[in-house]
């Protein structure tokens, strides 16, 4: 069954290319970039300067091709794509934690960026700590391995 | 543009209507479901078993109209539809955070469900605390009334 969505807007990220790229948003920490929310969606942005960080939910249209099971960057064994935060996803849906910095009518400023330039926006979301509590948390495969996040960048592998 | 993607697995909580149904993963956390992976992307669920936490990513198909300001149910005043949770969005993609509790098979069996039965599902993330690195949190209109979260329930207005 398709499900059909309409961009809200558009990401201008300094990644023109999926080579080189922060493979998350914690080792994109320090980049910025710009959300640019289509005029007709303005006025849902009404409120959102109080938030210091956003979801934002976009749609990975670089990544084409899926698979079921993948070799992640922090990895060098196979993992089902859903254990993984690989683009190479049956829908491919990206889902970054970013800073928001400053809003400006329809255009976000925001900080902490691992989205190509150009990836359509499907929604944004405010990040409210208080609605994910947890309390132990298991990683998986990612044990031991986050901290690499920080110094691997993106090759292309996925495209 | 349209954006398409296809369900990857369907829902099953115990939740039929919209009516009464927690509003946040956190008010739900006791509730259990279950999500049905479809068997021709089961292969994509290896390795999940070693996450305590999901995202899960969802198509909120029961929300079919939406409005750029709405009166969240935590607050009195009209807010912006991104600098709410609420259903009634541009594109209805629904972002939970759920506890797994067991995989058998194609069966995911979690807990802390704000999910309607029958909602098809999009994407699988595990969740990494790591990768979400932030420090001063601002939550806007949300401060003072999270609390509240755990104790009030949907209506039918996002209907």
């Amino acid at each position: 069954m398709n499900i059909i969505f309409n961009s809200i807007g558009i990401i201008h990220s300094p990644f023109k290319t999926v080579e080189k790229m922060p493979i998350q948003t914690s080792a994109g920490k320090n980049i910025k970039a710009e959300i640019k929310i289509y005029p007709e969606y303005e006025n849902g942005l009404s409120d959102i300067e109080g938030f210091s960080h956003l979801y934002i939910i976009f749609h990975m249209n670089m990544s084409i091709n899926y698979k079921l099971k993948v070799i992640p960057f922090l990895d060098t064994v196979e993992r089902g794509i859903f254990a993984t935060r690989s683009p190479a996803r049956p829908n491919p849906i990206g889902l970054s934690l970013v800073e928001l910095i400053s809003v400006k009518k329809n255009i976000l400023n925001i900080r902490g960026v691992d989205m190509l330039d150009g990836s359509p926006v499907l929604d944004i979301k405010p990040f409210v700590p208080e609605f994910e509590t947890y309390d132990s948390i298991r990683i998986g495969w990612f044990e031991g391995k986050t901290e690499k996040a920080m110094n691997i960048l993106s090759d292309g592998r996925f495209k």
